[in-house]
């Protein structure tokens, strides 16, 4: 059995020492040194180079080394193998923190209280209880919901927005474009963690920012094909929006002199929300590898039609 | 019946309009203006000055606007009536909020992504996962349980330590001296949500900070008493601390010029980790009223030998 590793983002070599812990007889080859690419069995992919699964001729399975596929997806010769992408504890409670502290670092005043010490200032400023602050997340997924359970703890009013009504406790779900319109109308803070396809893309947009309350805050925890970027900057500047946390970008890494970086209620943060962690997510792969190996369903498989 | 309000920390007038919902018949008098003090029946108060208390001759009940009730005991003419200190959902919660915060902000690296950010840098710097990361909390009553159960939803590694043995899901508990050094030496972040006694004086002191990891983090939101105050700097500039997030102070507010102020790895909030806010802590202090009225059992009623 052999895998290829193909990604320039993640740790190869953590990977690889992972991978070899749990299953010593998967051969673990990390690209562009493939070897013959018809002795590759399994692909463990990020955004790998257009073509390059279209070459190994004796592919049995794809795995995605993050959640969202839509990248691979764009790929015009992906192979017509079984693609499972990567849903694992590590990075979906990565996701929950990441989540809660851009939650609380705008309702508890982090960056005010921050300013207030580099002046020397002790001023309480005061804050809404949490059970009267309304938080709509965008996406009732694996992210959606480990996230939704963290902020219910702390008393957050969580309300969550998805394609087919979900049951989770504490949490108040909303379908179709009434119950978006709904949700938006009492979200104090809106959360997007919905998969990336052609009817999410652009869904922040100026109207979208309009239904929510005013001193909203945006946080896009999703993929850059979330947000009409150009829509932000004026939603913020005029005093519609209270700002933005955002964690990815249409062009990543964002581009020097965006005006995203130098906006003072714009946090930007480099693409880790959630984070495939190699000591985490290597059973998961191994996972996969023995279920197909043993002809069982496997978990997570992509539907290709609904793009996630 | 009739309640004086005495507080210069707490919105006199949010208190007297919630009260008042609640409870129509209750005649609430804010100190200094109390009128006659043999008509008082109940007090409702923060740090009141001393001998206040005891120049009301009918009191039957004093309810603090605090969890912790320190400063009121150190009043040696404090009357011999029941004394109720304030435990609601909402201050319970509220502190939930702020360690969650301030346990995010340092695990993944908020300040420093702020640094970047004002640099235009795009740098991803890598965390831990959460299950990789030891939480010891000092005090196990309602706030250190509420904390502790936020950040196990997380999947952060929880510990707790209190005088007694508690059960609490996904936290594992710890008692004693011998349990004290053993969470110590595992925890990467140190929560102190103790009640300030004269065993928990200065706890927070060289000897304790050498036990914790290299690289751990302090964050104090009990009282500033935890904290021997001059020991935390010099465990911070020798890098065996990383930082610290103090919530409270021996001198609040804190003094100009503290070197607490301007240190770039002690992170300075003003006493706003828990706050008991009116709409929430109203029903509290009525339904107190309520039950001593009705002969039956109160809440949260202050063992004044134990001091919490």
């Amino acid at each position: 059995m052999t895998l290829l590793f193909c990604s320039t983002s993640d740790n190869a070599d953590r990977w690889v020492g992972e991978l070899r812990k749990r299953a010593p007889n998967l051969e673990v080859r990390v690209w562009p040194e493939m070897g013959d690419p018809a002795e590759i069995d399994y692909a463990l992919v990020w955004k790998p180079p257009h073509g390059l699964l279209a070459g190994l001729p004796n592919l049995k399975l794809i795995v995605s080394l993050g959640a969202g596929v839509e990248a691979l997806l764009l790929d015009p010769t992906l192979p017509q193998v079984p693609l499972v992408r990567m849903v694992t504890d590590g990075l979906t409670l990565d996701m929950a923190g990441y989540v809660a502290m851009q939650v609380l670092r705008w309702e508890r005043k982090l960056d005010a209280y921050a300013e207030l010490q580099k002046a020397g200032r002790w001023e309480p400023l005061g804050h809404r209880p949490a059970s009267e602050v309304g938080i709509g997340i965008l996406g009732l997924g694996e992210l959606g919901v480990a996230s939704a359970r963290t902020l219910a703890s702390m008393d957050y009013r969580v309300m969550g927005w998805s394609r087919s009504p979900k049951t989770v406790s504490g949490v108040e779900s909303f379908t179709g474009e009434e119950g978006l319109h709904a949700m938006l109308g009492q979200s104090d803070l809106l959360v997007c963690l919905l998969p990336l396809t052609e009817d999410t893309r652009d869904i922040l947009n100026a109207e979208l920012f309009a239904r929510l309350p005013k001193g909203a805050v945006v946080i896009n925890a999703a993929r850059g094909g979330h947000l009409a970027e150009a829509d932000l900057i004026p939603a913020i500047d005029r005093g519609h929006l209270a700002g933005a946390s955002l964690d990815v970008f249409a062009d990543e890494p964002l581009p020097p002199g965006h005006p995203f970086w130098a906006h003072p209620r714009i946090h930007v943060t480099p693409h880790i929300a959630g984070i495939t962690h190699p000591s985490r997510a290597a059973e998961t792969v191994v996972e996969a590898i023995r279920l197909f190996e043993a002809g069982q369903p496997l978990k997570n498989v992509v539907d290709r039609a609904k793009g996630y």
